[in-house]
Protein backbone atom coordinates (compact mmCIF):
# COMPACT_ATOMS: atom_id res chain seq x y z
CA UNK A 1 0.00 0.00 0.00
CA UNK A 2 2.45 2.46 0.59
CA UNK A 3 3.61 5.36 -1.18
CA UNK A 4 1.98 8.81 -2.06
CA UNK A 5 2.91 11.52 -4.33
CA UNK A 6 1.63 15.27 -4.32
CA UNK A 7 2.64 18.21 -6.08
CA UNK A 8 2.50 21.73 -3.94
CA UNK A 9 3.03 24.92 -5.01
CA UNK A 10 6.67 25.13 -4.35
CA UNK A 11 7.61 21.55 -5.28
CA UNK A 12 6.47 17.44 -5.72
CA UNK A 13 6.66 15.67 -2.64
CA UNK A 14 6.90 12.18 -1.72
CA UNK A 15 5.88 9.53 1.09
CA UNK A 16 7.01 6.15 1.42
CA UNK A 17 4.70 4.79 4.06
CA UNK A 18 4.38 7.97 6.75
CA UNK A 19 0.97 7.54 5.47
CA UNK A 20 -0.01 4.71 7.20
CA UNK A 21 0.32 5.87 10.63
CA UNK A 22 -1.57 9.01 9.39
CA UNK A 23 -4.77 6.83 8.43
CA UNK A 24 -3.96 4.92 11.34
CA UNK A 25 -4.45 8.02 13.76
CA UNK A 26 -7.79 8.72 11.34
CA UNK A 27 -8.99 5.39 12.47
CA UNK A 28 -8.18 5.08 15.69
CA UNK A 29 -9.84 8.74 16.82
CA UNK A 30 -12.75 9.28 13.89
CA UNK A 31 -11.04 12.48 12.85
CA UNK A 32 -11.28 13.67 9.33
CA UNK A 33 -9.61 17.08 10.17
CA UNK A 34 -6.10 18.10 11.40
CA UNK A 35 -2.50 18.41 10.99
CA UNK A 36 0.22 16.42 11.72
CA UNK A 37 4.05 16.08 11.88
CA UNK A 38 6.12 12.66 11.85
CA UNK A 39 9.62 13.25 12.80
CA UNK A 40 12.55 11.87 11.71
CA UNK A 41 15.29 11.61 8.70
CA UNK A 42 12.71 13.15 5.73
CA UNK A 43 10.19 14.38 8.68
CA UNK A 44 6.43 15.01 6.91
CA UNK A 45 3.81 17.55 7.27
CA UNK A 46 0.69 16.73 6.44
CA UNK A 47 -2.58 18.03 6.14
CA UNK A 48 -5.77 15.78 6.26
CA UNK A 49 -9.37 16.86 5.40
CA UNK A 50 -12.49 15.01 4.66
CA UNK A 51 -10.38 12.19 5.43
CA UNK A 52 -8.02 12.66 3.00
CA UNK A 53 -4.50 13.89 2.92
CA UNK A 54 -4.80 17.29 0.97
CA UNK A 55 -1.09 17.81 0.89
CA UNK A 56 2.12 17.11 2.67
CA UNK A 57 5.42 18.84 2.86
CA UNK A 58 9.11 16.57 3.55
CA UNK A 59 11.90 18.06 5.49
CA UNK A 60 14.80 16.85 5.58
CA UNK A 61 15.78 17.63 9.03
CA UNK A 62 17.02 14.29 10.37
CA UNK A 63 19.18 13.69 6.98
CA UNK A 64 20.76 16.98 7.40
CA UNK A 65 21.68 17.26 11.08
CA UNK A 66 23.44 13.50 10.76
CA UNK A 67 25.31 15.16 7.34
CA UNK A 68 26.26 18.70 9.36
CA UNK A 69 27.42 16.71 12.30
CA UNK A 70 29.35 13.77 10.85
CA UNK A 71 30.17 15.51 7.71
CA UNK A 72 30.74 18.95 7.90
CA UNK A 73 33.08 21.51 9.96
CA UNK A 74 30.18 21.56 12.87
CA UNK A 75 30.92 18.22 14.05
CA UNK A 76 34.49 19.10 14.76
CA UNK A 77 33.52 21.16 18.16
CA UNK A 78 31.06 18.74 19.19
CA UNK A 79 31.35 16.14 22.57
CA UNK A 80 29.03 13.44 23.59
CA UNK A 81 27.47 14.18 26.07
CA UNK A 82 23.86 13.74 27.69
CA UNK A 83 21.54 16.70 26.30
CA UNK A 84 21.46 19.65 26.57
CA UNK A 85 17.62 21.67 27.09
CA UNK A 86 19.39 25.07 27.31
CA UNK A 87 21.62 24.68 24.22
CA UNK A 88 18.60 22.59 22.02
CA UNK A 89 16.26 26.18 23.53
CA UNK A 90 18.54 28.45 21.93
CA UNK A 91 18.93 26.45 18.76
CA UNK A 92 15.03 26.47 18.31
CA UNK A 93 15.55 30.15 18.73
CA UNK A 94 18.14 30.83 16.30
CA UNK A 95 16.27 28.47 13.73
CA UNK A 96 12.61 29.72 13.76
CA UNK A 97 13.94 33.52 13.41
CA UNK A 98 12.52 35.29 10.24
CA UNK A 99 14.34 35.71 7.24
CA UNK A 100 14.91 33.89 3.83
CA UNK A 101 15.66 30.47 3.58
CA UNK A 102 19.43 31.28 2.75
CA UNK A 103 19.42 32.64 6.70
CA UNK A 104 19.35 29.08 7.46
CA UNK A 105 23.02 28.76 5.78
CA UNK A 106 24.49 31.34 7.48
CA UNK A 107 22.59 30.69 11.26
CA UNK A 108 24.04 26.74 10.58
CA UNK A 109 27.47 28.85 10.69
CA UNK A 110 26.43 29.73 13.94
CA UNK A 111 26.75 26.53 15.64
CA UNK A 112 30.57 26.62 14.78
CA UNK A 113 31.45 30.37 16.35
CA UNK A 114 28.90 29.47 19.59
CA UNK A 115 31.59 26.67 20.04
CA UNK A 116 34.57 28.69 18.72
CA UNK A 117 33.66 31.75 21.45
CA UNK A 118 32.39 29.27 23.97
CA UNK A 119 28.95 30.49 23.75
CA UNK A 120 27.67 26.89 24.03
CA UNK A 121 29.95 24.55 25.19
CA UNK A 122 31.06 21.66 23.36
CA UNK A 123 28.76 19.06 25.02
CA UNK A 124 25.82 21.42 23.93
CA UNK A 125 26.44 21.85 20.44
CA UNK A 126 24.85 18.69 19.37
CA UNK A 127 21.94 19.68 20.96
CA UNK A 128 21.84 23.65 19.90
CA UNK A 129 22.23 22.07 15.63
CA UNK A 130 19.24 20.05 16.71
CA UNK A 131 17.12 22.83 17.76
CA UNK A 132 18.30 25.22 15.12
CA UNK A 133 17.02 22.64 12.57
CA UNK A 134 13.73 21.45 14.16
CA UNK A 135 12.89 24.61 14.94
CA UNK A 136 12.80 25.98 11.65
CA UNK A 137 11.38 23.30 10.36
CA UNK A 138 8.56 23.99 12.91
CA UNK A 139 8.38 27.53 11.94
CA UNK A 140 7.95 26.69 8.46
CA UNK A 141 5.59 23.59 8.59
CA UNK A 142 3.25 25.28 11.48
CA UNK A 143 3.30 28.45 9.25
CA UNK A 144 0.01 30.04 8.23
CA UNK A 145 -2.70 27.98 10.52
CA UNK A 146 -3.44 28.00 13.91
CA UNK A 147 -4.64 24.44 14.58
CA UNK A 148 -2.94 22.04 16.94
CA UNK A 149 -0.26 19.78 15.40
CA UNK A 150 -0.33 15.77 16.11
CA UNK A 151 3.29 14.33 16.66
CA UNK A 152 3.80 11.18 15.67
CA UNK A 153 7.01 10.39 16.49
CA UNK A 154 9.81 7.94 18.84
CA UNK A 155 10.05 9.06 22.28
CA UNK A 156 13.38 11.19 21.81
CA UNK A 157 11.57 12.96 18.74
CA UNK A 158 8.65 13.47 20.53
CA UNK A 159 9.94 15.51 23.44
CA UNK A 160 12.30 17.67 20.94
CA UNK A 161 9.19 18.45 19.18
CA UNK A 162 6.78 18.74 21.68
CA UNK A 163 9.61 21.04 23.37
CA UNK A 164 10.42 23.36 20.55
CA UNK A 165 6.78 23.73 18.89
CA UNK A 166 5.84 24.68 23.24
CA UNK A 167 8.89 27.74 22.96
CA UNK A 168 6.98 29.06 19.41
CA UNK A 169 4.13 28.99 20.70
CA UNK A 170 2.38 26.25 18.75
CA UNK A 171 -0.35 24.09 19.72
CA UNK A 172 0.72 20.96 19.95
CA UNK A 173 -0.70 17.12 20.90
CA UNK A 174 1.47 14.08 21.38
CA UNK A 175 -0.44 11.22 19.30
CA UNK A 176 0.93 7.31 19.39
CA UNK A 177 3.14 6.84 17.46
CA UNK A 178 2.56 2.70 16.89
CA UNK A 179 -0.28 3.48 14.49
CA UNK A 180 1.48 2.41 11.00
CA UNK A 181 -0.49 -1.38 11.68
CA UNK A 182 -3.82 0.69 12.81
CA UNK A 183 -3.47 2.11 9.25
CA UNK A 184 -2.63 -0.46 7.39
CA UNK A 185 -6.30 -2.15 8.44
CA UNK A 186 -7.79 1.32 7.57
CA UNK A 187 -6.60 0.85 4.23
CA UNK A 188 -7.61 -2.67 3.72
CA UNK A 189 -10.99 -2.10 5.14
CA UNK A 190 -11.23 1.23 2.96
CA UNK A 191 -10.43 -0.99 -0.25
CA UNK A 192 -12.46 -3.56 0.75
CA UNK A 193 -9.77 -6.35 1.68
CA UNK A 194 -11.45 -7.42 5.15
CA UNK A 195 -13.94 -7.68 6.59
CA UNK A 196 -14.95 -5.62 10.01
CA UNK A 197 -15.48 -9.23 11.40
CA UNK A 198 -11.80 -10.46 10.04
CA UNK A 199 -10.21 -6.95 11.85
CA UNK A 200 -12.05 -7.68 15.19
CA UNK A 201 -10.68 -10.86 14.94
CA UNK A 202 -7.28 -9.58 15.41
CA UNK A 203 -6.04 -9.63 11.85
CA UNK B 1 47.15 38.93 9.91
CA UNK B 2 44.46 36.99 8.95
CA UNK B 3 41.13 37.00 11.34
CA UNK B 4 38.00 38.99 11.63
CA UNK B 5 35.05 38.44 14.35
CA UNK B 6 32.08 40.42 14.20
CA UNK B 7 29.14 39.79 17.08
CA UNK B 8 26.13 40.87 14.88
CA UNK B 9 22.28 40.88 15.85
CA UNK B 10 21.82 37.09 14.67
CA UNK B 11 25.04 35.73 15.95
CA UNK B 12 29.20 35.96 16.70
CA UNK B 13 30.55 35.55 12.77
CA UNK B 14 34.30 34.77 11.99
CA UNK B 15 36.77 35.74 9.03
CA UNK B 16 39.88 33.49 8.42
CA UNK B 17 41.96 35.26 5.66
CA UNK B 18 39.30 36.60 3.70
CA UNK B 19 39.53 39.96 4.91
CA UNK B 20 42.72 40.67 3.30
CA UNK B 21 40.87 40.14 -0.29
CA UNK B 22 38.34 42.77 0.63
CA UNK B 23 41.37 45.35 1.91
CA UNK B 24 43.08 44.21 -1.39
CA UNK B 25 39.96 45.56 -3.65
CA UNK B 26 40.08 48.54 -1.54
CA UNK B 27 43.43 49.16 -1.62
CA UNK B 28 43.62 48.46 -5.62
CA UNK B 29 40.44 51.09 -6.34
CA UNK B 30 40.71 53.62 -3.67
CA UNK B 31 36.76 52.83 -2.72
CA UNK B 32 36.13 53.13 0.94
CA UNK B 33 32.36 51.62 0.86
CA UNK B 34 30.63 48.49 -0.85
CA UNK B 35 29.94 45.33 -0.21
CA UNK B 36 31.42 42.28 -0.91
CA UNK B 37 30.56 38.23 -1.55
CA UNK B 38 33.65 36.14 -1.44
CA UNK B 39 31.83 32.50 -2.55
CA UNK B 40 33.23 28.91 -1.21
CA UNK B 41 32.92 26.36 1.12
CA UNK B 42 31.92 29.08 4.03
CA UNK B 43 30.88 31.92 1.70
CA UNK B 44 31.66 35.80 3.12
CA UNK B 45 28.91 38.74 2.34
CA UNK B 46 31.08 41.71 3.68
CA UNK B 47 30.09 45.52 4.27
CA UNK B 48 32.59 47.92 4.36
CA UNK B 49 32.03 51.39 4.95
CA UNK B 50 34.71 54.41 5.79
CA UNK B 51 37.28 52.27 4.46
CA UNK B 52 36.91 49.33 7.20
CA UNK B 53 34.56 46.25 7.64
CA UNK B 54 31.49 47.14 9.47
CA UNK B 55 29.67 43.96 9.02
CA UNK B 56 30.13 40.55 7.26
CA UNK B 57 27.74 37.00 7.42
CA UNK B 58 29.24 33.38 6.77
CA UNK B 59 26.98 31.11 4.66
CA UNK B 60 27.63 27.40 4.95
CA UNK B 61 26.31 27.19 0.92
CA UNK B 62 29.75 25.05 -0.57
CA UNK B 63 30.08 22.87 2.51
CA UNK B 64 26.42 22.17 2.86
CA UNK B 65 26.38 21.25 -0.96
CA UNK B 66 29.30 19.09 -0.49
CA UNK B 67 28.21 17.41 2.05
CA UNK B 68 24.34 17.50 0.39
CA UNK B 69 26.01 15.31 -2.63
CA UNK B 70 28.17 13.17 -0.86
CA UNK B 71 26.26 12.18 2.58
CA UNK B 72 22.74 12.20 1.76
CA UNK B 73 20.07 11.14 -0.19
CA UNK B 74 20.36 13.65 -2.46
CA UNK B 75 23.24 12.47 -4.24
CA UNK B 76 21.90 9.42 -5.38
CA UNK B 77 20.18 10.21 -8.27
CA UNK B 78 23.06 12.77 -9.74
CA UNK B 79 24.96 11.70 -12.41
CA UNK B 80 28.76 13.29 -13.41
CA UNK B 81 28.18 15.72 -16.47
CA UNK B 82 28.55 19.27 -18.47
CA UNK B 83 27.36 21.67 -16.52
CA UNK B 84 23.08 22.20 -16.53
CA UNK B 85 22.81 26.30 -16.46
CA UNK B 86 19.27 25.70 -17.06
CA UNK B 87 18.69 23.11 -14.01
CA UNK B 88 21.16 25.88 -12.06
CA UNK B 89 18.70 28.51 -13.35
CA UNK B 90 15.46 26.46 -11.47
CA UNK B 91 17.35 25.74 -8.65
CA UNK B 92 18.28 29.58 -7.82
CA UNK B 93 14.32 30.39 -8.63
CA UNK B 94 13.11 27.60 -6.01
CA UNK B 95 16.32 28.89 -3.51
CA UNK B 96 15.66 32.30 -3.52
CA UNK B 97 11.83 32.02 -3.02
CA UNK B 98 10.23 34.02 0.24
CA UNK B 99 9.66 31.69 3.22
CA UNK B 100 11.16 30.76 6.60
CA UNK B 101 14.94 29.90 6.86
CA UNK B 102 13.02 25.95 7.50
CA UNK B 103 11.86 26.30 3.50
CA UNK B 104 14.88 25.17 2.70
CA UNK B 105 15.12 22.09 4.36
CA UNK B 106 11.98 21.56 2.47
CA UNK B 107 13.78 22.58 -0.96
CA UNK B 108 16.51 20.25 -0.85
CA UNK B 109 14.27 17.31 -1.06
CA UNK B 110 12.59 18.89 -3.80
CA UNK B 111 16.05 18.22 -5.37
CA UNK B 112 15.65 14.49 -4.69
CA UNK B 113 11.74 14.50 -6.08
CA UNK B 114 12.82 16.45 -9.06
CA UNK B 115 14.88 13.27 -9.83
CA UNK B 116 12.49 10.82 -9.04
CA UNK B 117 9.70 12.16 -11.28
CA UNK B 118 11.93 13.52 -13.88
CA UNK B 119 11.13 16.60 -13.74
CA UNK B 120 14.94 17.08 -13.67
CA UNK B 121 17.52 14.73 -15.51
CA UNK B 122 19.84 13.09 -13.17
CA UNK B 123 22.73 14.97 -14.94
CA UNK B 124 21.66 18.32 -13.82
CA UNK B 125 20.50 17.67 -10.43
CA UNK B 126 23.78 18.56 -8.44
CA UNK B 127 23.22 21.83 -10.65
CA UNK B 128 19.98 22.19 -9.33
CA UNK B 129 21.38 21.81 -5.77
CA UNK B 130 24.12 24.36 -6.66
CA UNK B 131 21.23 26.47 -7.75
CA UNK B 132 19.27 25.93 -4.61
CA UNK B 133 21.73 26.87 -2.34
CA UNK B 134 23.49 29.79 -4.21
CA UNK B 135 20.01 31.02 -4.71
CA UNK B 136 19.17 30.69 -0.92
CA UNK B 137 22.60 32.67 -0.03
CA UNK B 138 22.26 35.47 -2.69
CA UNK B 139 18.52 36.22 -1.40
CA UNK B 140 19.50 36.47 1.94
CA UNK B 141 22.84 38.08 1.85
CA UNK B 142 21.42 40.94 -0.74
CA UNK B 143 18.68 41.50 0.97
CA UNK B 144 17.78 45.26 2.04
CA UNK B 145 20.44 47.05 -0.14
CA UNK B 146 20.31 47.67 -3.86
CA UNK B 147 23.81 48.72 -3.68
CA UNK B 148 25.99 46.57 -6.52
CA UNK B 149 27.73 43.73 -4.85
CA UNK B 150 30.98 43.36 -5.70
CA UNK B 151 31.91 39.21 -6.30
CA UNK B 152 35.34 37.88 -5.44
CA UNK B 153 35.83 34.83 -6.87
CA UNK B 154 37.25 32.07 -8.79
CA UNK B 155 36.24 31.64 -11.99
CA UNK B 156 33.88 29.13 -11.45
CA UNK B 157 31.92 30.32 -8.62
CA UNK B 158 31.94 33.56 -10.30
CA UNK B 159 29.75 32.25 -13.30
CA UNK B 160 27.72 30.79 -10.95
CA UNK B 161 27.07 34.21 -8.82
CA UNK B 162 27.04 36.53 -11.76
CA UNK B 163 24.03 34.42 -12.97
CA UNK B 164 22.40 34.06 -10.24
CA UNK B 165 22.21 37.56 -8.84
CA UNK B 166 21.35 38.42 -12.89
CA UNK B 167 18.21 35.87 -12.48
CA UNK B 168 17.22 37.51 -9.09
CA UNK B 169 17.59 41.29 -10.04
CA UNK B 170 20.34 41.93 -7.95
CA UNK B 171 23.30 44.43 -9.40
CA UNK B 172 26.75 42.56 -8.97
CA UNK B 173 30.05 43.49 -10.76
CA UNK B 174 33.20 40.22 -11.05
CA UNK B 175 36.37 41.69 -9.52
CA UNK B 176 39.99 40.62 -9.69
CA UNK B 177 40.09 37.71 -6.83
CA UNK B 178 43.99 37.37 -6.83
CA UNK B 179 43.92 40.63 -4.85
CA UNK B 180 45.43 38.76 -1.27
CA UNK B 181 48.93 39.90 -1.75
CA UNK B 182 47.80 43.63 -2.52
CA UNK B 183 45.56 43.32 0.81
CA UNK B 184 47.99 41.61 2.61
CA UNK B 185 50.39 44.87 1.52
CA UNK B 186 47.95 47.25 2.55
CA UNK B 187 47.15 46.15 5.84
CA UNK B 188 51.15 45.96 6.51
CA UNK B 189 51.13 49.65 5.53
CA UNK B 190 48.33 50.46 7.38
CA UNK B 191 50.23 49.01 10.51
CA UNK B 192 53.60 50.77 9.31
CA UNK B 193 55.15 47.94 8.51
CA UNK B 194 56.45 48.62 5.35
CA UNK B 195 57.63 51.77 3.48
CA UNK B 196 55.37 52.87 0.58
CA UNK B 197 58.91 53.24 -1.10
CA UNK B 198 59.46 49.19 -0.22
CA UNK B 199 56.32 48.64 -1.53
CA UNK B 200 57.22 50.06 -4.83
CA UNK B 201 60.10 48.27 -4.89
CA UNK B 202 58.04 44.76 -5.16
CA UNK B 203 57.91 43.77 -2.26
Amino acid sequence: VPGVDFAGAAMRDVMRGEETQIFGELARTGKREGRFVLPGTHSKWVRVGGGRIVEFSTYMTGEIFAACRNHTILGRLMEESATSPAAFARGVEAGANAGHPGALLNRLFGVRTAGLFGEIPGSGLADYLSGLLIGAEIADGAAGSTEAVGIIASDELEGRYRQAAAQLGIAAEVLDSDLALAGQLAIARAAGLIAASAEGAGL
